[in-house]
């Protein structure tokens, strides 16, 4: 108990020394953090190098005397200087309450997060990378010059209809192949049909029956190649179903989106615009929250947010390689 | 007139032969994007390329094609094939009304920001990282590892008060030097020094004073150095100033922040706990609101957002890094 006391005497009186040191160099009244006598400041020090809770003041002082520090001219004395401080602040951070002791990482979250290991690049998981995205933000276009750039598929709602769609002509086909013939007019369904349609959906509403299609497809596909995916709750899919991946959501500010849409769609009004952006971004936030009980473009529901708008589509694209350090 | 329409009758012809070189390779029903007949195919393209407001589902069409494309085994064949589809994918980015013509990019907003240009940092403007956040998401850990990382200097609001009371001192000194006592008594103010504190925030609430005199400051800093500086607004006021910088605000999952704080503040119950941060959340937007007009964590008013608890604190800095070229 005493050592420890000692040691943190020791390394209040070093911080303290170092304050002073610096306000030498600088001569301004500015330099200086500690203004009390050493002896009190010292127990104050120590006071907050053992709280935890209050450690983030003593952050705050050893960056202010970094910040003047740094503001030393002669270059081989802010060195010296600098690296007394390099050598306390590692200190404190290994503190057992220093400011830095108590971590946020959720190892859940983390071992899902595909950039967060480089090592996830050489194991045999697949670079998966979910993006949502706000009505009108270029983010289908982000996602797709992504994937083009990547040399990896890109998934939107289209592309899972036509491929569900198809597969489901492709099981028709091998069914119908034991006997029936392989095409039918479709206007009117037979009672076969019917039951078929049934079956199909295993008795569920169509929309989730789709859904729950897609969730096979998502997670399937998340087992065997990489791939960029616009919207489909894939990242609320991926994370249940514990299958690494990156979740990125886009949106940009609703002014801008009016602007964009507006040289889109020439034939819409600004009102008819505004009314579409914001129905969209409804249905989106609908869609999402009731797949996923989340709430739709939250940050805190995404591994990175981006604002396209300051960025626009190929910088948001470079900025995404960049993270995933293919750039 | 003539010359456009054979122009793009040509591309979606080619379009639709590679469609059917694809599934001629694949051999599933799966690899077929246009089962219509050649010429209705190519039409229905042709009016897509001339459509700002279709081009996405030509887009998801070429997707698709590219998709089905790389399962192809052959390398040699693969090869040719996504040579043929670069092509086509440029000649129909090309074209005025493709699905790339129209960028999201804010002009304003992408001259402010930093990491859009590699070239800044090269100019003389300085590196300034506003970093907003959500009590504890490890946001200010994030910031001063990022800073101290960076070997720039971290602001956080104990230092702005430290500053700014020892600019205010100094002020004064110089002041009181022309014929007053450096030192006075400060438990009861003298009407001189009543009119003195009046001057000092012309009129204004104090806590309106201290910001304002924050915004000269963090306006004054970033036109001199390098720093990362929480919160304090800084974003907006630099936006406001047109000085460049980038924006970033951090969060994690309320429960993880839960977790975190618990763990730093063992004294408090966990409802205390929760209460805090609900607290601090609440003071942290209503200031952000009051001081900016703008709505505090929304994603569309930052560069860009973290979720701290999939990348952790160092994960995080490094996140960080990698988008600004600094790993």
């Amino acid at each position: 108990m005493g050592k420890k006391k000692d040691m943190l005497r020791e390394l209040a009186g070093r911080i303290y020394d170092l304050d002073v040191e610096v306000y030498e160099k600088l001569g301004s009244s500015l330099g200086r953090v500690f203004n009390q006598e050493r002896e009190r400041c010292i127990k104050e020090l120590m006071k907050l190098m053992d709280s935890k809770s209050k450690s983030h003041i003593l952050r705050s002082q050893l960056a202010l005397i970094s910040n003047m520090a740094r503001t030393i001219e002669d270059d081989l004395t802010q060195d010296l200087i600098m690296k007394k401080y390099g050598a306390i602040l590692q200190e404190v951070t290994d503190l057992p309450k220093s400011f830095a002791s108590e971590d946020i990482l959720d190892e859940k979250l983390a071992q899902l997060n595909e950039w967060n290991l480089e090592a996830r690049f050489s194991k045999d998981n697949h670079l998966v990378i979910c993006i949502g995205r706000a009505y009108g933000c270029g983010g289908s276009e982000i996602g797709f010059v992504l994937a083009d750039s990547l040399q990896i598929n890109y998934y939107d709602v289209e592309i899972f209809n036509a491929v569900l769609k198809r597969m489901e002509l492709e099981k028709e086909a091998v069914e119908d192949q034991a006997g029936f013939p392989a095409f039918q007019p479709v206007q009117k369904l037979t009672l076969r049909q019917r039951i078929k349609e049934i079956n199909r959906y295993h008795g569920l509403p169509k929309r989730d029956a789709v859904f729950f299609n897609q969730c096979d497809l998502i997670c399937d596909m998340a087992r065997k190649e990489d791939f960029v995916v616009m919207g489909r709750c894939a990242d609320a899919i991926l994370t249940n179903n514990h299958i690494p991946h990156i979740s990125i959501y886009i949106t940009a500010p609703f002014e801008q989106r009016v602007r964009r849409m507006m040289k889109i769609n020439k034939k819409m009004s600004e009102k008819q615009v505004r009314e579409l952006i914001r129905k969209w971004d409804r249905k989106h936030a609908k869609y999402y929250e009731y797949y996923t009980g989340r709430r739709w473009g939250g940050v805190e529901n995404y591994d990175l947010c981006i604002n396209s708008a300051s960025y626009g589509i190929d910088g948001s694209v470079e900025l995404i390689r960049r993270m995933i350090k293919k750039t």
